[in-house]
Parts: structure tokens; sequence; C-alpha cells
């Protein structure tokens, strides 16, 4: 028997009021997962509205039977929930569904569960959703890679190897940070501008961001065992909003032969909700349509469900709020606006890549998309390449970086003291409700 | 006042006789730790002669008082001991020592404790010491750089910043395992032998082993808090035999811009002994003598005491064990004989530079030297240089790749199924006992 999915039923409304506003980020077709802490230890939450229900009180009133319950109730974090199959999953979301939109579910009645259960999302801190085990970062815009090889190896932006394979490199787990927190401006060695000549220690002075989107993997496999790309979208538990802070400077010196290291791993931020790929199942798209003279992908990256729905349609803005505009009581003004529909790869391919030599992933791994960066000026996404006088991977003779400039006066060729960035991303459909993946902010300090 | 410390007299002997050999791996001297099962749950141990001791029984015993006792009843690794302050470990030296030295020591005299404690190291499966939170692997080897860099960039073999930082680039922690786990030849994207061409997916061909040697990190940094160079080696816990695994071939293929990835993360095998810092003073060396044209390392990559005694006077040997050497009654066969001290960066010039931009470690984190390559024919660290015909970075021209010969009349260029890879390391020194780090081996299939 075929269970009828009501979940996305854009008709469906909330008995909790902030939710059914048409400029709610959480509507109960939504439903994100997150970690957040209101005094006491953190605990499991999901967003409807302006508010956040805590899943441990759910599951201490037994609302959840196993395998949910014990993910919920023995976990600090999102990884138990992670390491369940696809169908505890999708069982948690239309119980959630239920809970919020029937008026006459166990949490709408039982007034002393809802106290102890439901929270102001403006009183409670979010705390990062996962402990990620390992952290890879893809490249997977074809518009970043090939403006930035442009920049960086002007005979040579785009190499042999690119449309071929998901090129990936492992970022470090440790200092990814949840949304909010401070980021410092690194130090490092930073190249001489003169050839040859000895580099100096100091702050980076090309600070940039990068806006990027990542999945939490779920379930994982063992080492040596690949998952196919069939079965990869059975992996991926959700998607978040990432920032992929990095200091261009420091990122040039160093990073041949072996790739970004300190030019990246001082900070990564992330979104603290992640939206489930149960919720992104009516924005998913056609993967990326490949130029008739791009090769094909080697059979293990093709399927013809990764074609027809590989994609998500998904938009992302960046925005930049400074003191200045702080002080004169602006707010963050738009940088860009892009599509996650211009990457090349597919999720899917990324981690399908990523398992073909037998890597083994663990539940709450995180991969990033690399860049997202569209064909236009406008959907770039990071300064690096906004304030780049090219069209993609061609550079305009006789140029130089243009600095951005704001209505405070100010102009910006890289992050200064102060910026903040912030990351938005919503998916919308003329027959659906939008959802959001709410926001990824960080200040440099 | 200042203790006396006795742990290094090479005069001193232990009441457990196989200790005491001149051939002892394991003598009081040494006293690494590891991980083990013996039927139960996995155990905290030391390795004394033949014998594992299980710290865990001696803990329950009240032998050691907190923080040690927490640090060893709390955890089924050795990421707790690695949390503790550089005096707790060396407490924890000098009980351990008095305790397998002093005949009448409680565990030498309660037999009831020495048969809960005391197993056989033959009768116990060694596990992986720690859950690594995040590896990452260094390069920092100036001749296995060079040669390298010969093979895959001719002209341009050691690139401008390699004399200035320490290379190193974040690896793939959850495919680290213990030594003896076998080793799946991966499948991936192979390049084609004609330029411009089409890659191929299929086994690797090129299966290549890594001989390095790994620090694990204690204490750690929170994030935004370099650690200096004058304050490293506290941050050492002790070190380990590293087998990076490489498929040559794909990483030629996919390295390019940024950095090996799935040529790599199949799979990175560690011993199961973790040597500690408090047992390598005696054999502590001098950094290497950079060439007097060299470039003085940066402020913040120099210190008096890491050019006097950041090196480790460690002697290490790869050899390989195929089938028809099994067939044949033969054992493995010495491939390379090297040194520790032949690395460019010390161990602490590492840790200092991977901090220097704020990244933060973690108790038991894993840093890695990359191949330890001598500027001799004998002491390269992988069949890529073993095979390759060339003297430091000038290949002799016009020739070929010549194979490695045995004595069974096999040949080889890269392994082979059913090779076992085999690295040894230990510290000798005229003055004193003999210390080893026990082997790392794996056999492909």
């Amino acid at each position: 028997m075929r269970v009828v999915d009501h979940t996305h039923d854009p008709q469906a409304r909330s008995w909790i009021d902030s939710a059914n506003s048409s400029a709610a980020e959480f509507p109960p077709q939504n439903l994100p997962l997150g970690v957040f802490q209101a005094g006491g230890l953190p605990r499991i939450g999901v967003a409807i509205g302006d508010r956040v229900i805590c899943l441990g009180t759910l599951a201490a009133a037994g609302l959840f039977s196993d395998p949910l319950g014990v993910a919920i109730h023995d976990h600090v974090d999102l990884t138990g929930l992670m390491s369940l199959a696809v169908e505890a999953r999708t069982q948690l979301r239309r119980q959630l569904f239920e809970l919020v939109t029937n008026p006459q579910s166990r949490l709408a009645t039982d007034i002393a569960l809802q106290q102890a259960a439901l929270h102001r999302l403006a009183d409670v801190q979010m705390l990062k959703p996962v402990e990620v085990g390992d952290y890879t970062d893809f490249y997977a815009s074809l518009y970043h890679a090939t403006n930035v090889g442009s920049m960086f190896r002007p005979d040579n932006p785009l190499l042999p190897n690119w449309k071929h394979l998901p090129i990936g490199y492992h970022g470090r787990a440790s200092s990814l940070v949840v949304s909010g927190t401070e980021i410092r401006r690194p130090h490092g060695q930073l190249p001489s501008a003169q050839e040859g000549a000895a580099p100096t220690f100091g702050p980076c002075r090309q600070l940039d961001y990068e806006l990027e989107v990542g999945a939490y993997i779920a379930l994982g496999n063992r080492l040596g065992e690949p998952i196919s790309l069939g079965a990869a979208e059975d992996y991926l538990f959700g998607i978040t909003l990432v920032n992929d802070w990095s200091a261009r400077d420091m990122q040039r010196w160093e990073y041949q032969p072996l790739g970004p290291f300190l030019a990246k791993s001082f900070a990564t931020s992330v979104s603290p909700w992640v939206v489930t790929m149960e919720a992104l199942a009516p924005f998913r798209a056609p993967a990326f349509e490949r130029a008739a003279d791009d090769p094909a992908p080697l059979p293990y990256l093709q399927s013809p469900g990764n074609a027809e729905s590989g994609g998500i349609q998904l938009q992302l803005e960046v925005s930049l709020l400074t003191d200045a505009m702080r002080q004169q009581g602006l707010g963050p003004q738009r940088l860009s606006l892009g599509s996650f529909g211009s990457m090349y790869w597919t999720l899917a391919q990324m981690l399908t890549h990523h398992t073909s030599n037998g890597c083994n992933m663990q539940p709450g791994d995180l991969i990033a998309s690399g860049t997202v960066s569209g064909p236009t000026r406008q959907s770039r996404g990071c300064l690096l390449e906004l304030t780049w006088d090219g069209e993609c991977g061609k550079p305009v003779p006789g140029t130089q970086r243009t600095p951005l400039k704001f209505p405070t006066g100010e102009e910006r060729l890289f992050l200064a003291a102060g910026d903040e960035v912030v990351i938005r991303g919503w998916c919308e459909h003329p027959q659906r409700r939008t959802i959001h993946l709410g926001e990824c902010r960080g200040r440099v300090i």
C-alpha cells in the first residue's frame, strides 16, 4: 500500500499561527532540523514559524517509537537521526507534519507538553547541528572554476580533468562553526609582490567568503563499498548553507601542489538548520545541461534519475552588512543572487565519486558544493569573482579589479573589519509554499 | 625540587623477563600506549616485552589518581590521555615504569591483579589507538618533494613556496585503519595514455605505499589561538608509523588544482602503538641543517629549541612480503632503510604552521610527516621514487622506470595483489636501550 504524502500540500496550515504567514521561512512544509540550547543541555529541535519544538521533550513524552525515539533521545546532535534509514526519516517528517498541522494532535492539545516543548526561536541559541567527522569541499560550479582558474592560471583556466570528475578536497572539520560565530581574520604567509622575494607573515589582506551549499550524509557506507549513483540520494540527509571563508593571498601562495590548506581552515560557517531531502522533494530539478561538446560523464557518474532530478531549485543570496551600514540604520546590501541550478555536478554525483574508491562516509559527514557561481556577474558567489573584470574565464584586457560600491560611500575589494556576510537560501515554485534554509551569518573581527 | 627521571636508565630491567632481552622492542624504557581487545570491550594498554598491561584494570584497582584515572577509565581509546597536560603524561610514564621495573610494585606482587591485567601480545587484537577527528598530511621531505616534483612537473620540481612553509593538506580521517587491515585496491578514474583522450574508470594500476611518521596531538587549542613554536612540543603526545597508501595513476589525473583526494582516501594505515614524546626524549636531535643558500624560516617557524632538538633520531625500514615469498618461506624483503632525520621540517614546525591561522587542533588529531625519503636511493620512502631512475630531482636522461627485483624472480614497479608492505621504526643510540615503534603492515587484496 502506498502511503500518500500530504506533507507538501501547499494548503496545509499549522495551529501555530506564525507558520502560516506568507513570509514564514518555516511553514509546515519545511520542518528543518537543528540543535538549540535554551539554558540547559543542547536539544534537537524542528523549526515551525517563529518557534522551535524540542524533539527530546516529545521523545520523553513517548511520541516517537524506536528507532526514532532512541536516535533523538541518545544524541545531543543530529547524528542519531542521520544514522537512520530513509523510511525512519520519512516517518519523522510525517509525524512532525501531523503534530504541527492537526489541531487535535497531542502537541496541539496537551498544554503542559506544549509549554515544555515549544520555545520561541528568538529565545534560544542555535548550535552546530552535527559534530562533523569528515568535511569535504567540492568545486562543482563551471563558472566559478573557470573564473578563478583564469585568475590563478591565465593560460589554463579549466584543467583537463574538470569536466570528467567532481574535483574536491578534504576540508578541516574542527573549524566548522555555526552561523553567528565571529570570524577572526587569520594570519599567515603572504606572497611578496615581487617575484622570487621572500613571503611575509601577517594578517590576511584578501579575506573573502564563498557561498556554498552543503549536504549532510545519512547512513554511511563501509570502507571498500562504494555508493552507486542510483542509491546515492538515500545517503543524503539534507542540505545547509555554507560559507567557506577564504584568505586569497594565503591561498595563492600555499596551494600548490597539494591544494588549499590554511587559507580555508581558520573557519567555515554552517547555517543552523538542516532542510531534509524529504522537504526538498517538490523542488528537485534536472541536473545541469551539459554543452553538446562536453564529455559525457563516465558510466558510474550517469543515471537517468540523476539527469532528471539530481538538481535542486534553490535560490541563493549573499548580502553584506558593514559597520557604517549598521550606524546608518541600513540593512544588509545584496552582493549577489544566484541559483544552485548552475552547478555542473549534482550532490549525488559528488557523493558517488567520493566513495567510488571505497572511501567510507559516516552519518553526519559534510560535503559542500564549492562556490555557487552562475553565468552572470550578479550570480558570482565570492568577492574574488565579483570584483574581477571579466566574463566567465575571459578577463577584460587592461583592467584592474573594480571595487564594489555601497550607499554608505564604502568600497570593497575584499572584506574589512566589522563586515558581516549574510547568506540566505530558499526554494520557490509557483505551486508550492516557499521553504527557506534560514541564514548563515558571520562577522569579521 | 626537580624530580630525577630514571625512566631512561639503560640499566633498568623489568620483572617481566621478556622485556629485558636485547631484541625486545618494548623494554621498560619504551612503554608505548595502544588499544587492544581480548574478547571483551576495547581496553587501553601499555606494551612491555611480549605482554600488554591493561590500564583499565589498573585504574579499576585504584592505581591511578585523577585526572589519569578518569582519562583511562572513561575512554575506549587514547583520547582521554591525549587531553591531559604534559605533567599528567609524565606522571603516567613514571608510574608505569615503576610498576614494571620494581619487583615490589603492586603489579609485581598482587598475583590476582597481574593475572587480570597482563595479556600476551600474541593473544590480543590491536585496534586503532584513537578515533582521529582530523588528519593532516604534510610533505616535509625535501628529497621526496624534489623527486616526485621532478616526475609530475619536470620543469618545476620544487615550487617556490616549499622551503618557506611546511606544505600540507587535509586527509581523510574516516579511512584510517590499524596495521593488519587488508587494503582493497581502489577503483577510480585513470588518465588516458593519449593526451586529450577521455579517462577510463577501473582498478588502480599504480598502487603505492608511502612511509610516513605521524604525531598525535595532545591538549588541543581553541579556534583563533595559534600554538607558538616554543610551546608546540607540549602539544605532541607521541608518534606512530603511517602508511599513506597512494594510487599514483588516479593521483596524477585528479590532483590539480585542489590536491590529492581519492588517490589517498581509500585507506591510510597506522601502527597500533603510540610511542610517547617522553619515551623519545633521549633520541631528540637537531632539526635538519638547511643549505647555506636556503631561506631562513620566518620568525614564527624558528626557535633555538627547535633547531637544537626538534628532530628525532629514528630509523625507518620498509619491507615487502609477496605471495611467492610466503610460499617459498622467505621473510619480507627490505625495500628501503631511511631516517627521520632527513625531514626538512620538524613535527613542531608542522604543528605551529598548522595553527598559525588560528585553526584548532583537538586531542587525538593526527598530523603525518609526508613520505620520509632521504638523499640516497636506498632511503626512498615509496615505490614511485624507488623505481625511478634519477638522483634527487635529476632524472637520468633516456631511462625508463626500473623495476625492483626480488630473490623469487619477481619484479615490481608498483604493488601487486597479495603484496604486504611492512613498515618498522626504531630509535637507537649507543648509550641507550633501543626502543621500537612496532610495525605498520597492510596487505593488498
